[in-house]
């Protein structure tokens, strides 16, 4: 299979091949791929890889381990490949790589659907925001939920899209999302791409803008939402969260379902993975402080629920709480 | 006079004179030295220095235009150069440079009294905390406040450095202040050169530290404060409060009285200073977006004197607010 190594935009756009499980682990890893469903999406085809090399069933142990210790806070990884492992385990182990790789396409098309109908109630909220105005929709985002993080549209920039192409006149305010500036590498690239207009700023300015009365809209993904409706997703978004309340902002997750650990009673459970200092010393050339600075680098924060006006799910819109998500996903209500 | 330029800092200290009031300008405008008491100083020696070159009233009134252009939030820039034109003005010519440096020095003997002062009262703030305990009080601070921004001990970097030689135990975080890193450069430089335990985070990892329960303070400057008690100061600053109220953390903001602005009503009256799209674009080496991506770059903010437990006056901590500040400085109040 092939990917974007997104550690190479916005400078290069380049394609790497995966030919085993091990390149899909290292693509995950590395982040040359991230964003939640399609670190769900690669593993998947990374097992399907790993069975190629080896389908018994120490080899789909094996590579299924690799793959989970990738990235802990993501819970579209597990999802995805607990799907691929319970497809192909009844399976004599000579079928078991065709359909694991079937199933990762499963997921991969599923993911695109769901994108869409989560982009067609997102939308409803942008055009009732832009109502009779003139002037721009305003709309705030943080890292990087778009058509790089997913298949297809993207979660959070979804709706945005699907307005833009139907007329709305809207802006983004592109969060540059610190230690690795997936904002301003990843977002502002697509936003780009898509022709939406745009502009970059730090992260600690989107509460500042908000009180200024220039943001109408926060939107942003997750990585994984728990059954209250608390939300894990790139450091931050708790701060952001914190400031559209401040200013009566709306402010809405995306959520695909598959980003949703029915396991987890509240944010406060979710791993939160800690990554290298050099993301935070190394922003570019050199280190930004002074040798030996001992450093902490979250990669995640959870925002509670109650700080949400509402998720955005492919089912619909619902309250970021455990009625709200309950009334959307009654298959998942087991008291 | 001699300066350290604070933009090669933490790689190198270099020293470098200052001649002119036009030396002393550029040192302003180009970072140099900055910090709302710092910044005042600089201009109170840079009009000195212009006076030497022409001490003529068009001389004066060319150096106070020169200086007072640097730099448009920090209001102790304006507040010094008045008060050197205010002791030269009656002077003959001849007299002025020498009286202006008078006067220079002793804001300079001021301010380093007025944060000595001003850190004996924010140190009971921390031994308060630390009480029996054995743990490190945590204390999280944004951009640099410090010796480097001021003469002397700092002004928000005052009580920790006080509480530290008194021997309490404590741990800063320090909050690495995009676009031009003051903290990670300049704090983590200065907490390094007198001992403190500190660690460095992105802006955005402060409310997650906080809703972890690992912050106990959370201390900033300002760089100006009007007299209902809104904080102008680094932006990100009043994501800090937010996510100090939603987390019931004190936060306090260290203000000598040079940083209060009597004539502003409110934090809203405050010019709010927009720098280059290169401190946003360049954090080190190649840009961190597409070539053509506009960008905003605000350097401040504005946190509502609500949301701070207080502030911390070299006459004492009062709430910000009106009635707090009129409280410790009655003579300004004029009905």
């Amino acid at each position: 299979m092939e990917i974007v190594d997104q550690t190479r935009l916005p400078h290069a756009r380049v394609t790497v091949s995966l030919a085993s499980g091990s390149d899909a682990a290292h693509a995950i890893r590395s982040m040359q791929v991230r964003g939640a469903p399609l670190i769900g999406a690669t593993a998947a085809y990374g097992l399907a890889l790993a069975l190629r090399a080896d389908p018994s069933d120490a080899g789909l142990a094996a590579g299924y381990a690799l793959l989970i210790a990738t990235r802990p806070t993501a819970v579209n990884l597990r999802w995805a490949l607990d799907r691929v492992r319970a497809r192909v385990t009844p399976l004599a182990p000579a079928a078991r790589a065709a359909a694991a790789w079937d199933e990762a396409s499963a997921i991969a098309a599923e993911d695109i659907a769901t994108n869409r109908a989560l982009g067609g109630h997102g939308v409803q909220i942008i055009e009732a925001l832009a109502g009779a105005r003139r002037s721009p929709v305003q709309i705030l985002t943080h890292c990087n939920a778009g058509a790089l993080a997913t298949l297809g549209w993207g979660t959070a920039t979804a709706p945005i899209y699907l307005a833009h192409a139907a007329g709305v006149s809207l802006h983004v305010w592109v969060s540059e999302t610190r230690p690795r500036l997936q904002g301003a590498r990843l977002t502002a690239w697509e936003l780009r791409a898509h022709g939406v207009p745009h502009t970059l700023v730090i992260d600690a300015a989107g509460a500042a803008l908000m009180r200024q009365r220039r943001v109408d809209l926060v939107l942003v993904g997750a990585d994984r939402v728990t059954r209250n409706g608390d939300v894990c997703n790139k450091i931050g978004t708790y701060e952001k969260a914190l400031a559209a309340r401040d200013n009566d902002v709306p402010m809405y997750a995306a959520v695909p379902s598959t980003t949703i650990d029915w396991t987890l009673a509240s944010g406060d459970d979710v791993p939160i993975e800690e990554r290298d200092a050099a993301e935070v010393l190394n922003p570019g050339g050199e280190p930004i402080a002074p040798a030996g600075t001992v450093v902490a680098n979250p990669a995640f924060d959870v925002t509670p629920g109650r700080l949400f006006t509402g998720l955005i799910t492919e089912r619909g819109v619902c309250a970021a709480s455990k009625a709200g998500l309950s009334g959307l996903f009654p298959e998942h209500v087991h008291e």
